[in-house]
């Protein structure tokens, strides 16, 4: 399943070579894995409140075209694998000519608030599975 | 009191207009004011051990001249003001031509964990004091 | 005059307080400004294309109360004064509660490509007035 | 060949999981690769200067324990291929007591001012060569 996030390029997020820099790029696949989630009323805030945190164990990118300032962008993600232990998504980055300008992937394990392994407990599992479904 | 810190502009640092963009300069006052503490040896790392988080209520900045990658600059961070609830430093940012580039201030609250005013100790205060005379 | 933009904390954005770091209120301020000169149809990237550079001079924040992880922010930019050198902007800052969180201002000088002050011509200067007073 | 670059970890680099955000680790990539070059008295802004630009096409990071505020690390840079039209390098962070925090790589390709692949001329590759055979 995927879900589409708009989002505008901002100012700060260029550099010298007038381009967007290439560490903004796993922050926009933040937002769109944060905003997948509050799209299916699992909002990540949420899963931190139920003590899961997320944390990004692998991230790679490739670069294929440059975006620029005031760019209307279209972050696809999409929701890879998971289970109880582990996370991973993938991501497009696309922009208003619908030319691809970036793609990659994040893999997440499931961690305590002292970042040691964790495993989502049955009901907070199931809820996931059934909002993933219902997409 | 004033303490002197070395840094050198990141790339990332630097925006379309190929100069140092605005937003980096209260990071540059922080790393000089963390730099400050540190070289009195009561590094701000131990502050938040202790419970005094330093809450950045007030920020001004004036522009002078333009950063650009790879500038050495040099921070001169000033502890102008300090008492048990409050703190507040004066910062200058000059190149190797020491040219002035930009000042400003800073004052910060001291809170607790929650958020809410706080109050430093005795013995911390006057450790702090202690600290800052020796120089 | 002024313009209002909705904008959602990024996880980027938070500290190890908890909260959003204070160097990301000018990032905001930034794209209050940005949204405000595309509302008015005179969108910051043309200005460059014409030649005039905003070069930010002066900026000052108070910081009132934090913002969290996935609030949604409310940006009001208003347009203080401008001429054809200079142009000033104020903010605030509220969350969904109406709260203020931050208010502060940017002063902007007119420079050209080398960063020298300029002056805006005629056209471009009443083509903004125009399109300031139709709000 | 390699180089060690010694950097501490700033305060805006944390997030609110209390650990450093992964999206500065391309930042500190950078930062180790700037260095290398001006150890190698290649530095960068040179390379931009002769018309050069090391645009990034791919990034990979393994992320294998969390960094934290005031932590001195260790940035260690390989070069690990090049040629006239392409670089690449591997990266190590490791902090103060050893332990590694997270490994990765870069891939950039030269392109010119407008972006397009771009070819170093035989002085500048026969300079970069004999600089990094010095090493």
């Amino acid at each position: 399943m995927e879900q589409k996030k708009y989002l505008r390029v901002r100012y700060v997020e260029t550099d010298a070579q007038g381009i967007v820099h290439h560490a903004t790029y796993p922050v926009w696949f933040e937002e769109g894995r944060s905003d997948f989630l509050r799209k299916i009323e699992m909002p990540y805030s949420q899963w931190e409140q139920c003590g899961y945190f997320a944390s990004v164990v692998d991230l790679s990118i490739r670069y294929v075209k440059p975006a620029y300032y005031e760019d209307e962008l279209q972050i696809i993600t999409i929701l890879e694998r998971y289970n109880k232990r582990f996370v991973e998504f993938k991501y497009k980055v696309f922009n208003e000519e619908e030319n691809l300008l970036a793609h990659g992937h994040t893999k997440h394990l499931i961690v305590d608030t002292d970042g040691q392994p964790y495993v989502m407990n049955d009901t907070f599992f199931q809820q996931l599975k059934s909002k993933v479904s219902e997409q």
